[in-house]
């Protein structure tokens, strides 16, 4: 194998990729990653059995060939070279020699044929904007369960209907659910599968900001998506995500309004005083006032009075502000809307004016 | 206790002091802060009884008085207000009650009886520029020993005679030392102390780059820095430090003038292959050129040729490259220099041209 890449070419592959492997794994191959000629690229792929990334990067090929090296190592390596040309071969005991500027660096590697292999996408997906899979990602993502005795709540419950694309995560304490009308079925079946958090984590950040599209494709139980460069190819969680739809209040009619950043500053204020403790957060509302309370008989009480629209008669109830701000934290509207049926009831919150994502979070008692 | 105080006033006081007291103290007061107020400014002070810090910050005060206030959550909360003013106030049973726009915390405080006292400066120190002094500990912290049986290593020696100032650190393996020429002791005596790590770390956190002048006095083993605005009372090491001047190389005559910046990404490149073991790094010369290599058997080599101004004999000779490194990082000249006497000798690095700054550095066996 000899290859020539540039340094921020080789540093753009190995550097997402080798976040996802993991260097404590029983097996040593796993804590690499494997280098292999593509014509005119050079494919970086890495894996952890669950999730598997692999990059295309512009690589002038001079001799075909692949290695195996270790991905810490190759990272800290490429992060220190000056931005120019790498040349990289690897000789027939599998040495690769990296020389680079006035740098020359000689480090054993393992063959491919240790390596896991990675499915190939069968160009039978999805085709979705990619900013938008990746905001429904990050829409979803916190709501995701710890909870390993309910493994089907450790993911993402990805669900596309003829008419629509839903992404929908829940920990039993709160459910965010985002949905985009769009006709992407034009000639496939309705898909729904469980995207277990790591490969939704990694996803997020493997997905630049950039304009583009992302072909997603099930296939016996794995996850595929593509870009133009990146394949990720993740193992979903099987089993029956529960029946979500019937904790989605249908009775909270009483309407609160509220400005996204003030309301995301008092509960940031309020929450000074929880310390480590799970306390509730009151919320007091009047017609046009909110009051946010928090008392910890350790610590002292905090109280943060906003300006709201709200018409309803005077209400008190209780809610875990971290849920409440994980939500404020991923929404984009100016206003934010609670709407409430009774102080022991699930509340939804949404942007104002915007019916693709909405919150429920359940009350707790004060 | 009454005051008012803009919030970014607050925060400047608050911020850097509750880094210095420590949380898991057995003492519950020395994770407190002390605010009190000083007419025309609100005094905050904390101390974990080996470093202590006072700042004044401007402040109106429409009733005199004092609190002691948990730091961590004094500044949580400061950190979270908005940039507006602040309404301060203590009632008679040590509840504080702190205003601000639309939020409101009251929060149990502690006695000011039951705080340390801080030492009050004398006004007898000797006067330096505050950026050559931080610049001064910059230059010598890293080599400050960590073993804790040789307590005398553990800060930094400073010392003032009529001609100069100095500062020394050493850890038995690598020693720097800067000497600064002036002429501050006009009606002193000479002064000698070993500041310890902690006291030095927060004085150059505590000292923004800002020009202005420092007091350093020494008083009773406790060394007292003051500008404008901040005091530091820090508890010296006793003993005496040791004979340094012995371990600096008279016969290091054998010169390489190298640029620092080549210099230290070479070696930053070379250390990748040196994984978590304390591995010599080679520096083998030879007219004109420096050929630095590492060699670990577990994870591979690595090379780095440098163009140099060297005349002497081919020589090698091995280092620790963490210590080099150390060392370039804080040095300011665009061309850094190594005196050599032999390889198994200790060398000398400095600044090309700066005779400010010195670094003696033991070599490794290769």
């Amino acid at each position: 194998m000899h290859i020539k890449v540039l340094r921020d070419d080789l540093l753009n592959g190995v550097g997402p990729i080798q976040a996802v492997v993991e260097t404590k794994r029983s097996l040593p191959i796993l804590s690499h990653l494997l280098l292999e000629t593509s014509p005119p690229c050079l494919s970086v792929f890495g894996t952890d059995l669950d999730v598997g990334v692999r990059k295309r990067v512009p690589a002038q090929v001079l001799k075909e060939g692949s290695i195996a090296l270790s991905a810490r190592k190759l990272y800290e390596i490429v992060r220190e070279l000056p931005a120019t040309s790498v040349d990289l071969t690897v000789d027939a005991d599998l040495t690769a020699t990296i020389t680079c500027g006035s740098s020359e660096f000689r480090i054993k590697g393992l063959s491919r044929d240790d390596f896991p292999v990675m499915r190939e996408p069968k160009q039978k997906g999805i085709v979705l904007d990619r900013r938008l899979f990746r905001d429904m990602i990050r829409r979803t993502l916190f709501a995701v369960s710890y909870d390993q005795t309910r493994y089907t709540l450790n993911g993402i419950l990805f669900r596309v209907t003829p008419t629509d694309v839903r992404m929908v995560a829940t920990d039993g304490h709160r459910l965010a659910m985002t949905t985009i009308d769009c006709d992407v079925l034009k000639d496939g079946s309705p898909m729904e599968a469980i995207i277990p958090r790591k490969a939704a984590a990694e996803t997020l950040k493997l997905l630049r900001e950039e304009p583009g599209e992302i072909t997603v494709e099930i296939s016996e139980n794995h996850l595929l998506l593509h870009t133009d460069d990146t394949l990720i190819d993740a193992r979903l969680i099987e089993g029956q995500f529960p029946n979500y739809e019937q904790v989605i209040p249908a009775n909270a009619t009483k309407e609160v309004t509220v400005n996204r950043e003030a309301f995301l500053a008092g509960l940031r204020r309020t929450s000074t005083v929880l310390g480590e403790r799970a306390l509730p957060t009151t919320m007091k509302l009047t017609p046009g006032k909110l009051l946010l309370s928090c008392v910890n008989l350790d610590l002292g009480e905090a109280r943060e009075r906003l300006d709201v629209e709200y018409q309803h008669e005077e209400m008190s109830t209780g809610f875990n502000a971290r849920y409440i701000l994980d939500f404020l934290g991923v929404l984009t509207t100016e206003q934010a809307t609670i709407r409430l049926q009774d102080p022991l009831s699930p509340a939804l919150f949404a942007g104002k004016d915007d019916k693709r994502y909405t919150c429920v979070i359940m009350p707790m008692r004060i």
